[in-house]
């Protein structure tokens, strides 16, 4: 049996819930473009284009609203 | 009688929630461009493109900030 | 007495309230340009582009954010 | 003394709450570019352009999630 | 002891909430481009181009999301 | 034991909440270019640029929803 790849919401601190609103921003490339040789020559595109991290950021922001939410902000 | 594209927002994981955010960003192209056709010949313009890629991931997020409040985050 | 163009957000099903989404998504088109013959003429120039696919099914995504929460999610 | 231009966000129906939803974004572009001649010659840049239509729908559907939110979805 | 840029999220009314919105708007602003003289001379790259002006009015209305619900909608 | 770069949501004020939210903002950028020289070479390309600014607003905006929210809009 296979693993899944998001088997909780739930995570132990605030940075730990950013680094799975990473991973999810990263799922929902992944999902589109399944291809990894794809997306690694597709990295220097964004990577060194300052709107371009600006838009991966706000899909960063977007997916940690969600987790942040799941977690009532780690009060 | 045909079934619906869309029964229920629940789903019984965080996994299957992330799958159905994929399916609703995909119905949202799919009824703004019918034709299959179409859609699948543009799919390199946007596979290959990194902002386009990002775009992508950021409708997914927003879908799934819905699917997740709809399951009560899996809590 | 004209019908109202939007007389609720209550739905019967979650299919019912994505095309709810798609509608305010049009709405909202329609109240910046409403010469219906510019908005048909203007078609082809997003259906046949894939970034504006995407935005397009972003709008209906936040649109149906609404719609979801309205129908407190259909659960 | 001068009347407000945004009273309330409370409105009778979905209808008039989507209407408060287009002011409140015309608005937003209003406090930017105070100038009613250069808004009005800007009309055409975006009117006919299916993008920028998108781009005005999306406002539009983010200003209604308040405007429904506040009007508890007219439920 | 010098004053805060944003004592609070409370307001009086719709209206000053939405004049936060756009105080908001603009702090996001400053804080990534500090020096005044520069964003007055930007001010006519996006005063005068349609789809800035969009762009500006969503991020008003994204703000004017957090002041409303902080303050209840003012209902 | 190296210290979390986020340890918490909470913050005593708005202003500092607004900060936060900044932070956020910068650390989604960070993730997606770790190297702080290209960062570095790239800011005069959004600095110096109007849709850029208000882009990076945008990205404040939506982390400050979500630090607002996890404060309870510092009531």
């Amino acid at each position: 049996m296979s693993e899944s790849y998001l088997p909780s919401l739930l995570t132990d601190s605030p940075e730990a819930g950013f680094q799975l609103a990473i991973k999810l921003s990263r799922l929902g490339v992944k999902f589109t473009q399944p291809d990894a040789e794809v997306r690694d020559r597709l990295r220097p595109q964004y990577a060194q284009n300052a709107d371009s991290l600006t838009m991966a950021s706000q899909v960063v922001a977007i997916n940690f609203q969600t987790v942040a939410a799941a977690n009532n902000y780690w009060r």
